[in-house]
């Protein structure tokens, strides 16, 4: 069974065979912890770089998060072993490894605590993580409880995994004083240099119990033995062998022996996490386990609360009641978290994406807007003299950009006023534009304003002599990263994008008092629509491309690749799309690009690579960055759709999105719907058997989009320096829906209701009418009732 | 049980469990592979860089081989699964994954094939792989048979892993066309000029098959379902679902099913490895499976054939037969082959470090010498013109230093005379010395002589004013990379090693004619020694060296690091120590050094860094590079020790660095005595539970230095200018040994006694006494009968 608890404060799976991949996550600001109803954990921490404690057998690659990547028997995991002392049998909690049949089993997501029940043969096993808010340390509790109705006498096994450590030197023992496991090792290095940074660094991982345990053992090969992971030949003895691990791959595994009454209880609780020494290990004892404070409450204690209380900062300033309960429980509850953990943690990297910085704290501007304004003036910090953004904003002095950022691509000024806009419009805080930021290459102070003005100046000028943009080696596509490579390539989308940006940045310098630039951006703008529809439309939709060779691509001659959602959803928002060519790409978009699951990125997928049009992944169709239902693109067309008052058509592909209007599609997808993830298997009609598939990866731009559909588009809530524009896009078949708003301080309660009698949305105030659907004069801290009567179509 | 086979073309080990981690290896011109008993293997291929097509389940980080790894479940590995139809018993061959017990069962590491035998309920499994000389694929042979009474119905399941091949991605299906599994993946980039690599790597993985199956599975996942690996759900059914991969983590398992009469047996061939595309996969089947030749001999047949023939040529120029047969069939047999093999594939690199290709050559001497020879003057090709020599060699157009290569070491030039030492000896062939050759960085040609006087008058002038050589960011040591950063620091063992290289490089010069550069580079040395005592001298032994910091390490008065074994053995090589020190330093080594498994490196194992003495790895006490038994320095003090004469103590350490004088001996350190390992796992003070575990890694210079040993000392077979030195260094215990030595072409057969009728060692030839001792004269081609009379003593 799939289901949200009746308090909504969790998600339940109750079988661990239906959805295989199941997975909840948590985060602080040191740390990710992603859990699997199996028992799989994937964590990383941060020092600054991310880091493992709990190690595949193999070594791991340092690479991104693979999440979709298929677990295996000896994945990282924290499981419990129990046996019966009287018949030998043998279960694990939550499933993995021993997969006993349970008799009941539960796996709960909670937004700060997983927890999973499993009972197997009259013993009940209650396993719960939460975490503290700043420390990288897994806090769990392992509760056992008799349900039989006869006295039992059992041992049980904390078994947490901490594998292929270093393939230079580990090894594990039990530290008595400590009462925890230490496993040791040392990254290795070869050049003199990276000694200072290696020395500092936590390598050392350490299960550090509260109660004292029965005994031990230290050495995953010692412990498995012949039995292997689903008897471990240790575990047949009367008590483990409180070995150490030599050069052994280390494991910390513990024995608690106990007898239960009937209906008896016990509860244990285990601290695990990465620490430099034993120094340190001793201090976290100290604050977890022995420290008292004046009410009594132990450290531990004291982090689960306060970690409780600081997820819940993570609120949205929405709140839904609509006719799609499972729509309402995601967007109330999991997409403002999925935003929060974005805005708190930017993915755990140190070298951010400038687009993905700016687009995620465009969410946090829903949910802690001074947060947002930080980061803005931080990315903009970053910028150039000549206008032009980097391709990461550096979190971190000793950060450096890695990987992808280390490769240039020519979108990232246009994010700027895109993303701003959403902060100005919730916030009305337009002091920010007169803040006076440096850039990277210059001391000279400018305000942001300015900054913006050279942003936009630069894509103005980094354009061939047909006025498209260049799009060098790659814009939001990252693999595309041959189509201009010898600098005459240009990017359709791009262009489309900058037509985007000029309007927007023209509207917030008007908006600002700037008529003068806000003439000149509009002007630009339209300039840049009037290019786009020379060079770029294809009859019945914008292609995405023109490659060194001159050779358009995205074009009705395609065989592969032949229609990109990107062009077709900014040239709504751009307003370079008439009402025949808006009519012409929305049906184009509908026939070749629509699955049952979503937007396909591009359609049809590559099956091979073409020399003219550089791409890393189209031999794999159905791959992310291949013919997946990419949902960062989905929900930019989402967007451009409500912008042109496509409400139905955008709710029912912003329903598609959300996993989780049945039970099957739950199963399809294979996640619970406590997150958007990043793509869903695409290729649908190539391969419509793992069409569907969740990526399973909850790092995304997508939902920052998802939340602004809402605001802007689906419930028309959204600011402007006169007030709260109150504009609703509800689907047809809804007839109504209650919504609470935090705006700017004021609590709206608003119910939207159709109602024959009016040809036009009508919006009523606390009773009055209010002929421009803007409310204005709004009060912080007041509270405010709203009646949107809604035309029946 | 583990014994060689009788006719010493095998080892063998009848059971999985007493050696978990025992194996062989096979190589080629292409590729490697190490297979374990239980089935788990890791091969590798060169495209030109290393490459897997048989992944772990993870990511793997493309790293250096790592044998001592522990297995896990679902490793990379080889494997069949049999099941009875008609009871649906399942078992798999040769032991994992699944465990079953087998009635019968054997691992026979043989020199050109590895072979199991599984028997279980009444059906043999016979599984045999060979390799193609040329070729990156694997061959083999699965034979089933019925041992039972009564006609059985059976399928089977020839399951080889693929694995996590990309997180980009991967697919995989069976091609009717070509009757093959196709496993298919891109290798990721993100710097666009990489794609011109990248797109001719060999990304598919394939499983030929000579007979058509019954069916197929192709998605890891699938195949397993909720059985996992010990009981796959796949096998369940009648038949596999013939499924494909899609992004999924291929698999390539066939099913072949068959009624087997009692006694019947069926024999399946399939080819394994990686591959461009199917047009190379298609030429491949044709080459092995349907290409017919006259003598109706297949490829298949063939290949396995002439790899056969190819390995035997890796033969030695020493047949022993000693009182110790089971040092004779390593040394016959093994000892050659593991040198062949570094002489053929320099480990499997692009870049071998200086001094193991210089060493590995020095090994090639004894069976190849034209290799040597090419070797060697490639070598000095990539020399400077101021004589220093380069971290590493590059073998390929496209190689560049990689690694531990990009960190400048200080003891490259040293190798040069002590390795083409050997090969002189050998060979006789002077003629190497005159050949000219050009410098990395000067189209200048000369001679060899000249090539290596210059790598000598640079280690002269890279000292400091003592006359220490300076140690800079390593030696052979390679951690040891902070002893001398800041430019000051010294190497105790390279500055012994020098005055060896010089009086070597002073014999050389003096047999070739050029008197007065033998005096000079013989003055040198004197003076070099002369320093060496003044300064290195500890009162027992000799100390490692001194730091930027001006202090000195490897000294009686450090508690951890006191005494270093390599400063010893060259100090017996270099004619450092006299009489006095050389009775101290050997009982130094023999107190504080020798182990039951062989000399320690250093003693006492390092337990936390020491910031003045700069290594990597000495907190784990044991490691490779701090502790261990590393069989490569401990092979350079037995031959110290054969240089001084002590042909006792050179004996007893040599017997203790082959694995298995006996059963309990060969279960302690792990492996099948068919290589000797890079290291034994040491600290047997401090953790003698694990201490003689054997490394299970290969790739040593140890090999061709044992070699060396047994030809220079224990069997005292030298060559010189004059012709063939005869003078043995029999243990005191043996009364006899019989030598058939190839030399220069001439075939002697050589008896040795021990005869109380004599004071000293007579040699006859032919029945004639030669008084000077030296066989001169001998003619290629033919054969010689040699006595050889020993005092008792």
């Amino acid at each position: 069974m799939i289901k949200a608890s009746e308090d909504n404060e969790y998600y339940i799976l109750t079988s661990p065979t239906i959805l295989p991949k199941a997975s909840g996550f948590l985060w602080n600001e040191k740390m990710m912890i992603q859990l699997n109803c199996r028992g799989y954990a994937t964590s990383q921490f941060m020092q600054p770089e991310p880091a493992k404690y709990s190690h595949a057998p193999n070594l791991e690659a340092k690479s991104f998060m693979q999440p979709e990547q298929p677990y295996y028997a000896h994945h990282p995991g924290r499981f419990v072993y129990v046996k019966d002392e009287t018949n030998g049998r043998i279960f694990s909690a939550p499933y993995e490894p021993v997969r006993a049949h349970a008799d009941r089993y539960t796996f709960a997501v909670g937004k700060h605590r997983i927890v999973w029940n499993t009972e197997s043969d009259g013993v009940a096993v209650e396993m719960s993580l939460s975490l503290p808010t700043e420390d990288a340390i897994e806090l769990w509790r392992i509760k056992v409880k008799n349900v039989s109705t006869s006295k039992r006498n059992i041992s049980v096994y904390p078994y947490f995994t901490v594998g292929y450590m270093s393939w230079m030197n580990q090894s594990a023992e039990y530290n008595e004083d400590l009462q925890a496991m230490v496993c040791s090792s040392i990254t290795p290095y070869q050049k003199y240099k990276e000694y200072d940074k290696i020395k500092l660094l936590k390598d050392k991982t350490y299960l550090l119990a509260e109660q004292k345990p029965y005994a031990w053992e230290a050495s995953q090969e010692a412990f498995e033995g012949e039995g292997g992971l689903a008897r471990p030949s240790a575990i047949e003895n009367e008590a483990l062998s409180n070995g150490d691990a030599r050069y052994e791959m280390p494991l910390a595994v513990l024995q608690y022996r106990m007898e239960l009454e009937a209906g008896e209880e016990r509860e244990y609780r285990f601290l695990f996490g990465p620490a430099k020494d034993e120094d340190e290990i001793a201090q976290i004892r100290q604050t977890y386990f022995t420290a008292t404070y004046a009410n009594s409450e132990n450290g531990f204690d004291k982090a689960e609360r306060e970690y409780a209380e600081y997820v819940s900062e993570g609120q949205g300033c929405l709140e839904i009641r609509t006719p799609d309960a499972d729509f309402d429980n995601i967007i109330n509850h999991w997409l403002p978290r999925q935003m929060y953990y974005h805005g708190k943690t930017n993915r755990l990297t140190t070298d951010p994406q400038t687009r993905n910085y700016l687009q995620d704290h465009m969410g946090m501007s829903y949910i802690k807007p001074l947060i947002a304004r930080g980061s803005f003036l931080t990315a903009l910090s970053q910028q150039n003299a000549d206008g032009g953004m980097p391709d990461g904003i550096l979190l971190h002095e000793e950060a450096e950009l890695k990987y992808i950022n280390q490769v240039p691509h020519a979108d990232h000024n246009v994010w700027l006023p895109i993303c701003i806009n959403a902060y100005l419009d919730e916030t009305n805080d337009y002091s920010l534009l007169d803040e006076k930021v440096p850039f990277a290459d210059s001391e000279e102070l400018v305000t942001v304003s300015e900054h913006i003005d050279r942003a936009m100046q630069y894509l103005m000028k980094d354009r061939d002599e047909r006025g498209l943009n260049y799009i060098h080696q790659g814009d939001w596509c990252d693999p595309m990263n041959m189509v201009g490579v010898r600098g005459k390539g240009v990017s359709g989308w791009l262009t489309i994008a900058t037509a985007y940006a000029f309007n927007v940045w023209a509207g917030i310098s008007e908006a600002s008092g700037r008529l003068e630039a806000g003439k000149a951006f509009r002007l630009a703008a339209e300039e840049t629509n009037a290019v786009v529809n020379r060079y770029l439309w294809d009859g019945d939709w914008y292609i995405r491309g023109i490659t060194d060779d001159n050779v358009a691509f995205g074009v009705k001659e395609d065989k592969e690749g032949r229609i990109f959602i990107n062009p077709q959803g900014w040239a709504l928002l751009s307003g370079a799309a008439d009402e025949e060519k808006k009519e012409k790409l929305i049906r184009s978009v509908e026939e070749q690009l629509e699955t049952p699951y979503g937007v396909e990125k591009l359609a049809p997928s590559y099956t091979a690579m073409r020399e003219d049009v550089g791409r890393v992944t189209q031999k794999h169709p159905g791959s992310a960055e291949n013919g997946a239902v990419y949902n960062h693109a989905a929900a930019f067309y989402i967007f451009g759709l409500y912008a042109v008052g496509e409400k139905d058509n955008a709710y029912r592909l912003l329903r598609k999105m959300i996993p989780g209007p049945n039970h099957e599609d739950i199963v399809r997808r294979g996640q619970l719907p406590v997150y958007i993830p990043n793509y869903y298997r695409g290729a649908y009609h190539q391969f419509p058997r793992t069409a569907g598939r969740s990526s399973h990866l909850f790092n995304t731009g997508t939902v920052a989009w998802v939340y602004r559909c809402l605001i802007d588009g689906l419930f028309g809530l959204q600011g402007s320096p006169a007030g709260l524009q109150i504009k609703p896009q509800l689907p047809t078949h809804w007839q109504e829906a209650a919504v609470k708003r935090e705006f700017r301080g004021a609590r709206l309660t608003i119910e939207m209701k159709r109602d024959a009698s009016v040809q036009a949305t009508e919006v009523y105030l606390n009773g009055e009418l209010v002929e421009s659907g803007v409310l204005e004069r709004l009060q912080s801290g007041a509270e405010y009732e709203v009646l949107v009567k809604l035309p029946q179509q």
